[in-house]
């Protein structure tokens, strides 16, 4: 049953605000998304939260009411409360109407699957949280299996990541791993390893990309250690017609990854 | 001569914070842009500022120098001032090391001249100004001419846009236009309008664009409305192959764009 609670001092609503903390976030394993429609998103993918907040006032959007029945169905929490605790849950003012907590969702490299599917990202040390899930909400779109996250990247589970990915979170497999295990776990089957350079005048159309490609996007700020561009099966440059010498990161896995989505499309 | 300023309450120094706002940098016709990188990409394309701030305590950059030296010759203000203080005008704790006061450069529609450019972006109430820098950026790689800005735009000169467009603000033309002048404008000389829609099947990769396109992109939340898009010579969408209908604007814009580039330079 859907139960209230009114008060900002509640145990549980002082652990939900906690979750906006990274520290917090991985002590618990849990996260937050909110607004229904990346809720309504994940639920389409088959993950629910393990609780569901809901302001009190108003009578749910029909969309919420499904969540709600899918969450009580599955055993979770419902919780509704005062906008204002919903505020302060969200860190907005103007409130998303539903908050979920989620159980995280990284998964192992060993579980990884690389055949499931033709495009996968690999971000090195990514610290934009923006970057990372637009890139997610791009590998969504391009039909990519997920992201893998080297080096020291921004937390795939804060709230600003799962905001922008628009949902894709939820449709996107994410792992996190050292480089040289990625490395290893690459060698020990298929797939090409492509990174962006500004260190190569090898144009991104001219190679045949075959699946699985393995897209590399470097630091926002110094591009791709030296090391990990000699890792690579490909370095490839995108053409810059102006001043600026690089596009931004997610910006750059898009142009690469529509390429190699159009190649492939083309039975290419 | 460069001259020292020490006090928060400095008249200058007030008005010079003050240019964080909108309606301020409109009365003054005046915008900021921060960071050694984006004032020197500006020299390079010919733009000085009309004031110079530093920070002192240590011996400029040399970068920094040669700006001091190019915006005294041009009979501009330096001056000196504790990093404190450059922290109040940047806005940022982090203050970067030089801030530059800009005179604003909108550029009149009548003046444009659309053969100068084989691309152009078209931005409907775009309000994110993150993604408005980054189509500028966008813009800069691929060759294009500039953005133009139709409804209710977010600030092209805001400090968010301006760090976002990396320097790119500087080489790209930005017109503000209502949307019939637009339209009149665009129909008194050669240009294809090429919307991106949900409303269409029409892959992005089956027209051949030709010179000058300009690409029309819609409100982030909203897409374009019907009669833009029934104005459009062509509506295109890009192949999605997961959960999500849409991408992010500026990258939706930075894949048709390289499409744009890419029929172009196969001389398509």
């Amino acid at each position: 049953m859907p139960r209230e609670i009114t008060g900002f001092s509640n145990p549980l609503i002082k652990r939900v605000r906690g979750l906006r903390e990274k520290k917090l976030r991985k002590r618990e394993g849990l996260f937050l998304a909110e607004g229904l429609r990346i809720l309504t998103e994940a639920r389409d993918s088959g993950i629910l939260p393990e609780m569901l907040f809901l302001a009190t006032g108003t009578p749910p959007h029909p969309l919420a009411q499904v969540l709600i029945d899918a969450v009580e169905a599955a055993g979770g929490d419902v919780i509704f409360t005062s906008p204002d605790i919903l505020g302060k849950i969200s860190g907005k003012d103007n409130a998303q109407a539903v908050v979920g907590v989620y159980r995280d969702r990284l998964t192992p490299l060993a579980d990884l699957d690389r055949s499931a599917a033709p495009i996968w990202f690999v971000a090195q040390a990514m610290r934009d949280p923006g970057n990372l899930g637009t890139l997610m909400r791009i590998g969504d779109a391009v039909g990519a299996g997920g992201v893998i996250l080297v080096d020291d990247c921004v937390d795939p589970f804060s709230v600003e990541t799962v905001r922008a990915s628009m949902g894709a979170l939820f449709t996107q497999h994410v792992v996190q791993a050292e480089w040289p295990d990625f490395l290893a776990w690459l060698r020990a089957g298929p797939g090409q390893l492509v990174g962006t350079s500004l260190n190569t005048e090898f144009d991104y159309q001219a190679p045949s990309y075959t699946a699985p490609t393995f897209l590399l996007i470097g630091n926002e700020a110094r591009g791709l250690p030296g090391d990990y561009e000699a890792a690579c099966d490909l370095l490839v440059k995108m053409p810059m017609m102006g001043r600026a010498d690089s596009l931004n990161a997610s910006v750059a896995g898009a142009v690469m990854a529509y390429e190699v989505l159009n190649q492939m499309r083309r039975g290419g």
